[in-house]
């Protein structure tokens, strides 16, 4: 994030005017910098699931954070354990972990359970009922680390500055197939997957599995963290604003109008189908990202544009940003999208054309078929709750100088303007078609694509290490 | 088979002296070589599943093979169809399909069926149910079939004398990306693994999957058609025995007497869990193996030893053919192994340490933990009806000079003898310590590698070409 921040910088609009509009546009953010958090300790007491929403898998939302009054107690232990020092990308695990995006998942999978995700996509509870788990969520760990936890039960986790930030107990230490993990993921093993280079290839020849729980909220001080709302957070504001539908929008791209139509379109189908009121969750990814992706505080203030520019409705959309890492890894990868947002609060998620994919590391093409996303997402195990609403697609109809969905009967009208042209126009400071962006997110683009150029001659900056 | 009945004529035992004596040893042969098989179409109406039998997936066994008086209709229909010509591995997967080994799958998979085993290793039924369904059962055509094809909504099969085998009609063609098959059923892409290879590297770009239906029963003319029994013909001799235990012995190899105890015990421990009459399903499998596994006539003679010896016991037990081709394919393919015995009849199944498994073919290791074979099988979804009886760990006991189970308190009294040790011994014409196989067994596999001596200086002979 330190790359991040110094981006901010760089730009004309710095990172700390962004609050200034946010509270009339991102809306559950502003109740929530407004009326202090809930004392964590009643928290979990009250964190009742309204029945309106789904319930969460496995019936109650994970919570792994430590109460205040035990707080100390657990920080002098982890002093007194062996410790594990994380990556910035098994950070953002234990940020998944701990607010239960993962329920019922209580911690990194032990060797039972990595082996269901490998296999399966799906973990078997203890009652036989199955909920849908298709990316390991793993810890690993090397030789020398092995060795110094030795016969130790529990470990204690350590952030960039060796400070506890977690415990594992209860550990299970196996052997990391990185191989096999990497075959199973993403059906390939070509070198030059983002997430595998940055977090497989170079880790550790062994898995730690454990009970999680950690010392206090993870935060990134990025300025970025009252839009990191904790599912729990989520599902109190869903119910709040008395949703009756909740549909998730997953990106980690800008948002242009195409995706406004389709969201706007959503809504619309819903309350035809007599929902009263559909609550969008409009949820950027904010974890690992691969490089040439639009980074998330750039997303964020795009986001922002978006909503104030009138595209998106601020009274029924909720903008957070969901603290996964990203694997790239298309139809294994959409399913745990999907059921994360399950513990959110959703009953309907909408798929895109080729979810999570990209192109393949080492051949002139995509990596995934563009429908297989979908169609996994459809038949798989655990997700037999959740509404899917495939991607309808958008294109820009020249007769109408707008982005409207595709129409197969005049296709000589439409003008399809991938991610990779959207860059390269936003690169070369030219502008997209009228009606493609509203202009204010526009302009964020370029700004970004500025300050790369003035950063280091256009090239695309390292990733943010892990 | 070309192969092997050409090692067969080279051999002091002469293939046709094998029958001789297999009536009283193979008792599901015999009965039914000496009753001629019940009229098809009536044994359509009359398969119906014994009560004490585990019913098959799905609930009832899929029999695709016409019905007799439809056949020459069927035949002239083929013949007005676009012929797709099948390997020797596409027919026994046309033959493992058309006996209902994979119910309740009716044919080569169609895309959402590919889908759901390559991600879930499970196919969901209409009814919300759950099969297992863990290897790809897939027809691959290239762009010239393809195009044959055209719009066609059935294909005839033809086998490699251009004869009609079967019809798949209601097809589907869709995208082979060999790449993630491999990847996602091996869990590795390196280059030497046997099946792919041998069946999917050089196969065509395109699936077909559709309903099939078999103009005949499958016959491989090589002698040992008679031991190949279907899953209803198994069923029907289980429920003859009065069998109220069905337990599977998947095997590839020479039976050992380590082997043999352990069947001999699982016996003794059902009849302790107050079976009366629990029947072994001895259940070598007779399709596509690897160039250095001992070839299937072999090892039926082998078996057929075994069960002269008095090393098993004839009244309880049942040798049979399973059709399937083998992957190697370690925890994923071990749940094929198991599911096709549940169609078969059996409840209980016998996993052994590193099932289906093999060495890395690039790598110095095991391509699998031995562990992970009967974890992941224990798991699987679809298989949760199905006893799962863990392999006791057998070694040569030098105190009583004999095969017995591993004792840890005393392993310096045990001697392992790997398949690789095995297989040297019997190559070098060298004998392993009493005890370890029935010498009428071990004199099976001395003469098939003194054949292959004969055949070609100790060269391993070329698979049998698929």
């Amino acid at each position: 994030m330190a790359t991040m921040a110094a981006l901010f910088l760089k730009t004309p609009t710095p990172s700390h005017s962004f609050p200034k509009t946010h509270k009339t546009l991102f809306a559950a953010p502003l109740n929530l910098s407004l009326s202090p958090p809930p004392n964590p300790k009643t928290r979990r007491a009250t964190r009742i699931v309204a029945s309106a929403l789904i319930d969460p898998d496995g019936g109650k939302l994970v919570d792994l954070v430590s109460e205040p009054a035990k707080r100390e107690a657990k920080k002098r232990e982890a002093l007194s354990l062996p410790g594990i020092k994380l990556t910035r990308i098994d950070l953002e695990w234990v940020h998944v972990l701990s607010e239960g995006w993962a329920s019922p998942l209580a911690g990194f999978m032990r060797e039972s359970e990595f082996l269901q995700t490998l296999h399966f996509n799906a973990l078997r509870l203890g009652d036989g009922s199955v909920v849908n788990m298709s990316l390991p969520i793993v810890l690993a760990i090397d030789d020398s680390q092995k060795d110094r936890i030795g016969g130790s039960g529990s470990v204690a986790l350590l952030d960039s500055g060796d400070n506890p930030v977690a415990i594992l107990s209860n550990i299970e230490i196996y052997k990391h197939n990185k191989e096999e993990r990497i075959a199973r993921t993403w059906g390939t093993t070509a070198p030059g997957l983002p997430y595998a280079e940055e977090a497989i290839t170079k880790s550790g020849n062994w898995l730690i599995g454990g009970d999680l729980e950690v010392l206090e909220r993870i935060k990134y001080h990025d300025g970025l963290d009252r839009f990191r709302l904790s599912p729990a957070e989520l599902r109190e504001e869903f119910t709040r604003r008395n949703a009756d539908a909740v549909f998730a929008f997953q990106l980690r791209n800008p948002v242009h109008n195409g995706h406004a139509l389709l969201m706007t379109d959503t809504r619309r189908r819903l309350l035809e189908m007599g929902y009263k009121n559909p609550i969008l969750l409009l949820h950027p990814l904010g974890g690992y990202t691969k490089a040439d992706d639009v980074p998330l505080g750039w997303r964020m203030k795009q986001h922002e544009k978006v909503l104030e520019d009138g595209v998106l409705d601020p009274e029924t959309t909720v903008v957070s940003i969901f603290p996964s890492p990203m694997h790239y890894a298309g139809p294994t990868e959409v399913q745990w999208h999907a059921k994360a947002r399950i513990n959110a609060g959703a009953n309907f998620y909408i798929v895109g054309r080729d979810p999570a994919g990209m192109s393949h590391p080492a051949e002139k093409r995509d990596l995934y078929d563009a429908d297989h996303g979908k169609k996994v997402l459809s038949m798989a195990p655990g997700l037999e709750r959740l509404n899917i609403l495939p991607f309808k697609v958008a294109a820009y109809d020249k007769t109408q100088s707008k982005m409207a969905f595709f129409d197969p009967s005049r296709p000589q009208d439409f003008l399809f303007i991938s991610g990779t042209k959207m860059r390269t126009l936003a690169k070369n400071r030219e502008n997209p078609p009228d009606g493609f962006m509203c202009p204010g997110g526009w302009e964020v683009l370029v700004d970004y694509y500025d300050s790369l150029t003035m950063a280091g001659n256009g090239r695309v900056p390292e990733p943010v290490p892990a």
